[in-house]
């Protein structure tokens, strides 16, 4: 889809203070964005991350969004729109289009999705076509339900989410006001729960649910498991990404991240604001403070209070594991140093008296 | 759902031999399950790991499930419910909760279902809407598949099987009994075959299959690759979590726990009753013994035997790789040690004669 | 499925230069194929990997693919089929068998799948039952949509691409021709893009699509973001393998192999040729040149020019991280030298004049 909007028209979607280049420039209207190294003049960039400043003098962008104190000045024919944070002005931008690509579907129910008559749906919503909902099942006002979505007898989905195709929100699971959900996640999964019993294997029964509060999002192929009983909990306001595992019970507080792939074993409880780097994994039965930070990749084995920041594998302080990461490529030299050290003081003591 | 089982009811459910508390309190429904901490008067809890025993007495719960040699006593207005095994009584509660939660779905074929006329389900088995069945499909006695799910051609889902909202089980791929598979389950992608040819990269076609055996519970969005020929197994009584990757022509043994975003690469054979932990993964074409232990995040190499503890990326003994990882965080003092070793080594010798 | 070919059949399908064994045994009919361990008198096997080469004495396989130079003869009732390449000739054979397996369904469009008006299907393309086509989808000719997929609005599928059942390709996401996309897997989901923004964390809109290229596999249940703007792309030829996450923004090179679980973080540019090992992880904002491999569990957190092997986590140079791999599992040796030196260093001390 074409961008459609002049460098002018996009100042003043962007509120930005001070547009710089000639008229002709500023009324042309922009087809598309890219980042600045791929940007034609066509296009409209923007300079969000400094790592890519040095990108901004040979970058060919119709018009750049950049922050007002960017020491440079736009090429000929170039317009700089000069914003205070130019990654949120970008996102101003991206609001409009999305609004254009994904205008909200029509209220009401598909002929092809099936629908309990015990189940309520509000007149307001949508449910796209190949849906299923079972007995009881609700969803709320001005919902989206996607083609193909899932939900179990009992579950709810809250006023303003909006389920993108194949989701499944499992049996007796909520969802909240205002969440966003990923093709294929899974909410209420079993939980993983098993007793050896004389070599054999026997499942422990996940009579829980989970609980999305309002504003939280979850990712493509995500899965969270029910609880054993009780809930499992993902706070208000927390996101998180493709094919992340939550277990049974766990309990994530508010507006935090969780990144792609990530594992939260059984019971473990988070803190608010707390950011999980992508892979990482943290063990069963632990107590995450308030904005507690995991590396990528990082493996958590144990309790870390609010703020801590933690690495590696079994993760320790952030600070120690860089200095044990930066001396683990030296193993080399320690070895031959140590050798030599050893045979200077064999030698020594040879000529000890 | 509401619990609703006194205390009373709850010793006779769980076999409980005591019973502590007063009469009253015996006699009162309760509503739920909660854990120690988050219990209050209308919750029954339990006492299923050790490290919650100084929860106990501060539990605002109704009932409380203990080992038989829990040294305290019930508060005020509340039961104890002494038991050999509180997870297993815990766990027979809440069959009886699941009983009530999760009824057999009637037998029949949803009208919205497409089965092939060559597909054959047991009268006696679930085929819930928008199921997709193809050409000589088979679904057992009592199996259930719910809403979406999809049987390619040739599958079959044995007697008592429960598959969850749109799990796939692929052309000619084979369930056993009294399986469970989760959301989102594949089983009987294609394997990840390939070979380069002059630059480009050719595709192996992978023609065998996937065969669950009886008793295998398969995990949301977990996925199992067909056989490059011949078969993929996953052995009696196995457990396989969210997320994990199988790959082709692997053979897991019986009984064995597969966590969570485990991925098993080609070919690699498991014994018995083998426990890999969460995110860890084995390397293809691998022999691992019975009851082999992987610790969470490892990764394996190199061949195991029987009853073998592996830890660490590259993964080694485990008792090895708890000694280098505690050692790993005291390099700082190491280097620094030696540093002054080389000192003192270098004046002892401008010292020496 | 039954191989029903003779050794002489498959010596022509496999143009293989020297057949050796007896004329009974080569007009014999094979049933199956199977591993050298494995097979019975009613099996071809193959010898693909030198590391199975003491399996083939022993092996009671009817029929055996190996190597033209390889040393051995044919037993009793046995057929040698010597082939330059034989898991190339087994691939001749395995394709024989897939064309019989999976003939390509009747070209139309299923009566339960629901296709928007505005959506265009070549008539010689197969959409199979409770597949979901949204306004101004588009599929090519011969290609094949497997039961329950979704294209969203805009989506296309280019001709001779096969999508296998439950396969979503989201709103304005392209699949090029001769591509393979498995069960579950998701093309356009959503980017993780947010920005703090007091306390609350604001979701920045990803109005950008993927561009899957000609010759593209993905696996089961893996995960393509579109991007923020712009594109994702995956390059001609690459396979992807399940349960790979490839975030916003991505651009994955030409012929590339990504093996199962990987992730790759946001706008990170991969060249052509690039092999990345199960579970490794790659940063963000990255740029790996062509060729580059990264072993198995690595995680990448700098550039890597064209032709680096890096491994381990933070992943460095193969040969160094081998090294330090070793070292590492030394280190309980090492404190111990390191202690015991500087006891012979302070008794050498005391004894100084």
């Amino acid at each position: 889809m074409r961008l459609d909007l002049t460098p002018d028209q996009l100042a003043a979607l962007t509120e930005a203070p001070a547009v710089e280049g000639d008229v002709a420039a500023r009324s042309r209207p922009l087809a598309g964005i890219a980042a600045l190294a791929d940007a034609g003049p066509a296009d409209l960039s923007f300079l969000g991350n400094p790592r890519y400043a040095a990108e901004v003098p040979a970058s060919r962008a119709g018009a750049i969004l950049v922050p007002a104190d960017h020491p440079g000045s736009p090429a000929a024919g170039q317009v700089f729109l000069r914003v205070a944070n130019p990654t949120h002005a970008l996102a101003l931008v991206c609001s409009t289009l999305e609004a254009r690509l994904w205008p909200r579907p029509p209220a009401g129910i598909h002929p092809s999705a099936v629908v309990e008559p015990s189940a309520r749906v509000d007149p307001s919503a949508h449910v796209g076509p190949g849906c299923t909902l079972l007995a009881g099942a609700s969803v709320g006002p001005r919902a989206v339900l996607e083609a193909q979505c899932h939900l179990g007898a009992g579950a709810s989905v809250g006023e303003d989410s909006w389920l993108k195709p194949r989701v499944t929100v499992a049996d007796y699971c909520a969802v909240g006001a205002r969440c966003r959900l990923q093709s294929g996640a899974v909410v209420g999964a079993d939980g993983f729960g098993y007793e050896p019993v004389g070599g054999r294997i026997e499942r422990l029964p996940q009579v829980g649910v989970v609980v999305l509060e309002d504003d939280v999002e979850i990712g493509a192929n995500a899965t969270l498991d029910r609880a054993r009983f009780s809930r499992t909990v993902v706070g208000r306001g927390t996101k998180v990404d493709n094919l992340v595992q939550v277990a049974h019970n766990v309990r994530i507080g508010r507006h935090c991240l969780i990144t792609a792939q990530v594992g939260i074993a059984g019971s473990t409880v988070l803190g608010d604001g707390c950011v999980l780097g992508g892979q990482s994994g943290v063990a069963g039965h632990l107590r995450l403070g308030d904005g507690v930070r995991l590396g990528a990749q990082a493996g958590l084995f144990e309790d870390v209070p609010a703020g801590g920041f933690m690495n590696g594998t079994p993760a320790m302080p952030f600070g120690l594991e860089r200095r044990v990461a930066v001396l683990a490529r030296r193993l080399p030299d320690l070895f031959k140093k140590v050798d030599s050290l050893a045979a200077a003081l064999d030698s020594l003591r040879k000529d000890a008296p």
